[in-house]
Parts: structure tokens; C-alpha cells; sequence
């Protein structure tokens, strides 16, 4: 198993095989990988929609410019960030690393109180800007835990959040989508799974500062 | 090999093993994996730099907000985003598929056009914030690998990009930094390694819509 390996294998799928599903296992390490994903202060402003109903994936279609993955996919991945990070959000956060950990007020206060005053003056897009940012690096994860397990993924940020946060009553959940993740297996007639990647060469990529 | 226990291994490290050093083969596979990463559309705004000059190294700590795992880290990775994406970015791009795929311009023509008229449309902030979004979701893959190799790392997005550009010199290569990543081996005596890892309870990170 090399990791590198892997990620040549993952590409952007353009079309899934409709009727091969992952298996309970495979989407258990997903949801896991997912959780476990690092996000800033540890905070986790992001939350996991798994959309497994063939109707409602076929309406996602056309709220995905079309992309017609949504609809052949397994499973459906929706990143969704918070639309309230206030002071209960981060009080919550304490109170899960005092049960978790067993850390005691005096010294959990200072910090809390910090970070509780910093996001007090932040501005609400910038809020959304950093949650988005962390939405991202669990792509990021997700993506690369998806090679590793051999499941096909298409990430997208070409959709329509506001039509998939209504279709899948996000706003009631106090969530609003970022990015969506079709998972499952690609068709054997995908002819994009051939194709070279591209990638620049390594030393454009990379900068030694010796 | 589990890649959930590899993910519930790792932590941000507070204090590294100044003495343990990366080797090159494990090097090597953090710059593929960096190169190896999903971007939106593919094009790959952002660049690694590699840090390994105990020298400078000290020197960034005072950018950092006094984080001395800038100083002790094997290496320091930081990502940085193209100050300048236009016209020729994107056809250069363009230039890359068709040396590696050997794709004509008949194909590759429409959606060229199409790409640099969406990015003449966005401001000059939208694509700054489009392409650190790209940063994230590298960071995750890094942060997936580093774990996977059993490579420690502390990813940071507390520091000063401005002083962190000038000491590196990234303005003369049209890059700007947005996330730092030192990495290398946990201290034995980092007593925030053995603490337990907050995380919410996977029902509710995980929503499923059936």
C-alpha cells in the first residue's frame, strides 16, 4: 500500500456506476475520517450530510449545474458549515473537553474566554469565511482517505448551496452547505479514469529554502 | 494499518524532537502527496515551501505568535498561494494538459475560453480567497499523509503572512503564504500527546438523509 499510489489512482469522476454501493464499512471510516479531521481551536464548525435516496439525488442534479454524478453516486457527501458560531458554540466545545478530558475550569477559563472575545469581534462573513476554510481541509481528508480506501470521489464547488440547503432543510438545522462530494465507484466507461494526470513537474511545485 | 487509528494518532503537536529529522524518503512523499492533491479545476494556485535551516527557522518564531514548534519542527512546510492568477496562469495550464495528454485544441479550446472569462469576471479578492480555499483542502491531504506515514505535524493559521513573505523572499516569486505547517516527531515529554482527542459524538457531526 503506498499512499502515493493511491492518490495517481484518485481522480475526479465523471461517471459512477449506478449500481455498485459502498459498503457500510467503507462509509463508517468516511463518517469517522471526517470527524476525526483537524479544524481550527478544534472547534468543528462543519457538519456531514450523507444523502443516500435515489429521487432526491436525481433532483440535486439540477441544483449541480447538471453534473450528473449526484445522481449516479453511491452516497452523496454535503460539507456543511454552522450559520451560528456564538458564544453557546464555544461554550459547547468547553464543556465537551471538560467531559472528554476532565480539565478543570481554572484551566480551561482563560482560553475560553479568549477565544469567546476574539470570535465576538469578528464579523459575520468573516466567521463564514473560516468555517468555509475549514471545510476544505476536511475535503482534503476525505478525499485522500476515500484513495486510500479505493473509493471513487468527484468533489464540487459548482452548486447551488441555497437550493440544495433548501431541498435538504438545512436552514431548519442551522447549517448551510460548501461543498458536495459524490462517493462510490466509477464506471468501467468513464473515459476520464485513463487519462494521464496533470500535475506540474515536482521542483514547480516546490521550493527548497536550504 | 488502519488509516481511523492513524487519524485518532494524531494531534497538533505542541513540542517537537528538535533531534529527529524527517528522512528524505518521507520528504519525498509529503511533496508528492502535496503535488498530488485535488484543486478546483485542477489548476493548482499554490505552491510548498520546505523550511530546513534551523536559522531561519528561530527566526519565524517571533512571526508566529511565539510558537516554538516553528523552531524545533525537522521542517517547515508552508503553503502559499499565486499572487498573480491571469490570463497566462490559466493558459499555461492549458499548455501542461496538452503536453501530458496530448489533447487537441479543438477539445481543450471551449473550456480554456470559458475559464479565463470566468476569472476575468472575479475580483482580484474572490480569487485570493478562492485559491487559500485550495490551500485548506492541501493542508488536509498533508495533514491525511502525515498521519499515515506517522509523521507528527502542527498546521497553523496563526502567524504574520506579511513578515513570514518578506523573511522568505516569496514576494519575488509572486507568492503569498497562508498556512504553516511544521513537521516532524512529537517530544516524548509533549504532555498534550497522551491527552484524549475532543471530538463530538459521531451523530452529531454526521447527518443522514435517507
Amino acid at each position: 500500500m503506498d499512499i502515493i499510489k493511491k492518490l495517481e489512482w484518485r481522480y475526479a469522476v465523471k461517471k459512477f456506476n449506478a449500481d455498485k454501493m459502498l459498503t457500510e464499512e467503507k462509509l463508517e471510516k468516511l463518517k469517522q475520517a471526517f470527524n476525526l479531521t483537524a479544524t481550527s481551536y478544534g472547534l468543528q464548525p462543519i457538519k456531514l450530510l450523507v444523502v443516500q435516496n435515489k429521487e432526491l439525488q436525481k433532483e440535486l442534479v439540477k441544483f449541480s449545474y447538471g453534473q450528473k454524478q449526484v445522481a449516479q453516486a453511491s452516497h452523496v457527501l454535503v460539507i456543511c458549515i454552522e450559520k451560528q458560531i456564538d458564544q453557546k458554540f464555544i461554550h459547547d466545545y468547553f464543556a465537551r473537553v471538560q467531559q472528554i478530558r476532565n480539565t478543570s475550569d481554572e484551566i480551561l477559563d482563560p482560553f475560553k474566554g479568549a477565544l469567546v472575545e476574539s470570535f465576538s469581534k469578528k464579523e459575520r462573513e468573516e466567521v463564514r469565511v473560516w468555517a468555509t476554510n475549514q471545510a476544505y481541509l476536511a475535503l482534503g481528508t476525505l478525499l485522500t482517505v476515500c484513495a486510500l480506501e479505493e473509493v471513487d470521489a468527484c468533489p464540487m464547488e459548482g452548486f447551488q448551496p441555497t437550493s440544495y440547503d433548501e431541498l435538504l432543510g438545512l436552514d431548519k438545522l442551522k447549517l448551510t452547505s460548501v461543498l458536495v462530494l459524490p462517493v462510490g465507484y466509477r464506471s468501467t466507461d468513464d473515459m476520464f479514469a485513463t487519462l494521464k494526470k496533470v500535475r506540474r513537474d515536482l521542483n514547480e511545485s516546490i521550493i527548497h529554502i536550504p
